[in-house]
Formats: C-alpha cells, structure tokens, sequence
C-alpha cells in the first residue's frame, strides 16, 4: 500500500478560484488533513477521514500528514491561498527536512493555486505590473530586524510591497512599526491600499496614500499593498477607482 | 448595449491550473482577443469572434480590447499566468489611464491566475516559503541600471528571487549580467534553480548553485528562482531533490 500527501492550496476564499487539480486530488485523498477554518471549505465524502486542527503548529500538522501518508493513506494537507506563499508548504518540507530518512522518500507533491496578493491586484486592477515583493510581517519565526531591514532595502529598489499578515491580535504593533519605516523613505503620495477578506462576502478595498494611511485598518484578513514610483490610480465615476503599476519605470524606453 | 472586458489568466500551460472563474468568463464572451499561442490553448464556441494578435505591443491589443467592448462586445482578453504579474493587465490601465475618458467607466474586471513562479515553486517542494521578490528581466521597458540595483538590493534583503523572462533570443545578455551581480552578493553556495515550461509535456527543473550554474540554460520559457540564505536542498534517492525556503531566518525563534 503506498501513500502520498498532496499540498493543496484552496486559493483565498470562493471555490471559482480553486483550481481543477486541487479538486481532483481533493477527491481522490482517504483523509484530508488541515486547519478547520480551511476545511469548512470542503466537502468531504462519507468515507474520507477529516484530521481538523487548530490553527497551532503548522510542524505538527505536516508531521500528522507524513505520518499517515507513510501507513499508507492518500492525504490532502490543505491550506489556504497557494500552499507555498507563507502557508503549508515549507513546513512539509521542513518537516521532512528534520524527519526520519524514510519521510524523503514518500510521494509528496504541491499544487499551486492563488495566492492573497494575486487575488488583491486582480480587484484592485494591476498593482503588480512592475517588480514586487512578498514579506511576511509575523515576527514569530524570523527576528523583528530583519523584517525591518527588508521592508527598507525593499522600498530603496523601487519595488511594489506586498504585506501578508500585517497584524493579527496578538501582534498588533508590527504594521504600525512597519508605516514608520516605510514612511521614511518613500514619498508621503506612495500609493497604499489595504484589501480585507478578498473573494469573501464581506471583502472590502480601501485605498489611500502612505501619508494618509490608518495602520490599524490593518487586521489578519488584510493583505497591505504599498506601491511604488509607478503606481498610480485611475479615478472613475462608475465606480471605485483603478490602480495599476506602469510597466515603464522612470528612464525607460 | 453593454460591453465589458475580463482580462483572464489561463495560468502556465495546463487546464489543470485555469480557475473555474476564467472558464465560466470565457464562455459568457462574445469576443476573445489575445496573443496567439495563448488563444490555441482555449475552444472557441462557433459563435465567439476570436481575434489573433502576434506577441508584439501589448498596449496595441489593450486597446483593441477596450475599443470592442465600448463598442458593446463582451471581451475576454486572454493572458498566460496570471494577468496582473507581467502580463495584459497592466496594459489595460496603462492604455485606459491613456486612453479616452469614457474608457475609464467600463466594465473591466481581472481573474486571477497561477503565475508562474507559484507553478515552479509547487514542482520544486517549497521555495518561496520565506519573504521573496519577482523581478522581469526584461529592459525593453526599464533601464538596465534599475534591474541590476534591484537586483542588488533583493539580494542583500536575503529574498529568495523569482526572475522572469530572463533571456530571449534578442535579449541573450541580461542573465549574464544578472548572474554576474548576483555573484558579487551572494555565497557560492547559493541554491539556484531554472525551471522551463512548468505545467508543459516538455518541463524541466534543474537545481544547482550561484557557483555552478550556467545562465545560458534560461531562455524565455525558464523561471529563473535564486534563494535565500534558508534555502535548502532534500536530496532523495528516489525521485528529485526537493527545494525548500526555511521559514525561520537566522535569529528567528
């Protein structure tokens, strides 16, 4: 009997973004491993076993996975978003990484899927159409100061930001830490727009500038964008306003 | 009559990886526009107009667009990857913000998509498990001294590095430049993958490091991903090694 694990990422919320090989691994898993909010989000079969968990150690929970794949069960380890953009991914990999030799051997495999950031842009029109990063703004696996010197390098190149878990109630002083960095050293007209619960009933997208911008609008359900010299908004009467990233820096062609 | 555009991401290569979302929009177009090797990839109903550009000026089939659906068309504009990470999207502002007034208050939307950095990323274990950037090589658009200070910056922000378009057959240069750069920040040891025509019966991965590997690999279908200092590899003797981004820094808890 041989096991797998499937890393499967449920995108950021409505099943029209969950892509057709998530569904068809989905269906084919004896048991479907994940934290319980994301499994709301399945329909299991009747003879599928569900493992929930609380949203604690993400180690353990790939650890459960492993476990089970290695006894010889189908597991869909599911997540949210994509499985590799700070969410279940890595800690798959971490936990094979330290794990018994045995786990390197198993047939684990990841299927992408969309991610907040890409799912933000898509409402807010094309903030991503130039360079861009990803930083994670939880301090629990990585030092403060490192946040904080990325966030500064990231702002000097230029380049669009993308905040994933800008603050959450347990940490609710890292965004308002990270506005002041940002503040210093990009221009107070930068655009920012925070996009809350995206593909949600409830989303909602509110744009404004870095002078402007209300650091505790942010909460665990806020991907936070920061754009750069080439951002701009488009303004409209029918409705909210566009806003796009030009493909053309200053000093290009 | 009321036309509108969806500008639609059909992801990397396979249906596998289209959204529900961008095939249900494909199907409520009246017209299909998009580069052509993209459009082979969708089934056009008898009673779709589809039109065919050459992968030239993006801007050009932007407008083409949006003069359609003010027109009243029902526009789905097709992408690869995902349409906001350097691709239609941007052109749809860009020549909106451009364009004539009335263009401001039509119906256009995006569908997000998996880009292709995601696909990569799920083929290789989990790269982008740590803060990481995206950066398109390409200088048709932006000065190459932007792409190199970039370039420079992300490497000492320890981002792992997602590069597209790295080379094409007018552009053979850049990621020689690139990897000269890099080599001036980053240890030998880096963790380097090229990863060409993910989700494509013809993909390959191919992982190595900053000291060993030869940029004239990467041409316009790889997905160049440089790591970070977490970057690690799984080696297994029964399948490709796996990738991974730590997602504890050095100094984390």
């Amino acid at each position: 009997m041989s096991g797998w694990v499937r890393v499967l990422g449920l995108g950021p919320g409505p099943s029209e973004w969950i892509t057709p090989e998530v569904s068809r691994e989905l269906a084919a898993a004896s048991d479907i491993v994940g934290y319980k909010a994301y499994l709301a989000r399945v329909e299991p079969r009747a003879e599928q076993r569900v493992h929930a968990s609380d949203n604690g150690d993400e180690l353990t929970r790939a650890r459960h996975a492993l476990e089970l794949a290695r006894a010889g069960a189908r597991v869909a380890l599911v997540s949210g978003g994509d499985p590799g953009v700070f969410a279940m991914a890595a800690a798959v990999f971490e936990a094979i990484d330290h794990g018994p030799p045995a786990w390197r051997e198993l047939d684990v495999a990841v299927s992408p899927g969309v991610t907040a950031m890409l799912a933000a842009a898509a409402r807010l029109g094309a903030p991503l159409g130039g360079d861009f990063c990803a930083i994670n703004l939880s301090d629990n696996l990585k030092p403060w100061s490192l946040i904080e010197k990325r966030l500064r390098l990231a702002a000097q190149a230029d380049l669009v930001i993308a905040l994933y878990n800008p603050a959450s109630k347990a940490r609710p002083e890292q965004v308002h830490k990270t506005f002041t960095v940002l503040r210093g050293v990009l221009p107070a007209d930068t655009v920012v727009a925070f996009a809350a619960a995206i593909g949600r009933p409830d989303e909602s997208v509110h744009v404004t500038t870095l002078a402007d911008a209300d650091p505790s609008r942010a909460d665990m359900r806020t991907l936070l964008l920061i754009g750069a010299s080439g951002t701009r908004r488009i303004e409209r009467d029918s409705g909210a306003a566009f806003v796009y990233t030009s493909r053309r820096a200053a000093g290009g062609s």
